[in-house]
């Protein structure tokens, strides 16, 4: 990896992170310099939109990230039920493990600039669909029919990014712990086998 | 009502709308005295803890009157279901005709700043704690067991605040009406009568 690509790797990284523990708003492109040892120059030569483009980068990147650790997490579970569970319990030990400053890269940037913001939209957008076409292609491997796969994909989706609000909000890995129990229930009754 | 408590009712209504629409870092305090008119001593004097106290006091009025909001929606509704169904549409139409800017008031802020200030994560703990009791309290009456209803309702909590970050992150209210039907059939097929 060139130089220049290296530190504009490091600048997306330093920003994926932040954008996790902090949002949006509460990201200064200073500290992201800082973080990625950076010359203040490079940000806008690698990234001319500015912090809006760094940030919908950061976010495309720590979505492709995340869908390789669901993934992972999947190829070990006995089934997708069981995996869904256990990635509960990965964003769950995370969390705790990071005193509940970590999260999820994409929910808190989603609630603060998706609104106004077509390109940090897009980026936000693309990264809930990605992870709700890996759940729906396994619950479509189940059996079930495929506007139903896709609704409770949706649904699974969106549980999941909810009991992780939840557990933030009181500082917690028991909200998305019951979530992951739960949905292992609900949808084993829907399941046709 | 004195003047000095319509002021202090203002500034808290005020940063409750602010943090809707922009997060906790990204509501600075000159807007919440400007969109209150209210002068700029009267913030410490009625807050001394300054934007976190002022922060914490609207997430709890904004919980306070979401519960009505919901209350009133179940009260209408023929069945518990339903209700929760309602409820999606209910925040799918508000996101629509805000153009997205709306949603919840106490999401954005829960992942921005529960992990680091005590006062507000004392806020958003009791605003998920009486909405989750708000759901349970209904699941029960449908019949589920105390353990199960009290894990059901966390999940459809969570299922609807996530529906609506997915429906923030794409701008449109899809991701809550197919949680608002996903859940009605699945809680459905869960209750015991």
């Amino acid at each position: 990896m060139k130089k220049g690509d290296e530190t504009r790797a490091r600048m997306v990284d330093a920003t994926a992170r932040l954008l996790t523990t902090q949002g949006y708003h509460g990201t200064g492109l200073g500290q992201v310099l800082a973080e990625a040892r950076a010359p203040k120059g490079s940000l806008y030569f690698h990234f001319p939109g500015g912090k809006e483009e760094l940030a919908a980068e950061a976010v495309r990147r720590a979505a492709a990230e995340w869908r390789e650790a669901v993934l992972a997490v999947v190829a070990t579970a006995p089934n997708p039920l069981r995996a869904i569970r256990a990635v509960c319990e990965l964003l769950a030990s995370r969390l705790e493990a990071s005193g509940f400053q970590d999260g999820c890269p994409v929910a808190t940037i989603a609630l603060e600039a998706s609104a106004t913001s077509d390109l940090i939209c897009e980026a936000t957008t693309e990264a809930y669909r990605t992870w709700q076409q890996l759940i729906e292609d396994r619950l479509r491997a189940l059996g079930l029919p495929e506007a139903r796969a896709a609704r409770l994909a949706t649904t699974v989706l969106a549980a999941v990014e909810g009991g992780l609000v939840l557990a933030k909000a009181s500082r917690s890995g028991e909200p998305l712990r019951r979530v992951g129990a739960e949905l292992e229930v609900l949808l084993g009754a829907m399941a046709p086998r």
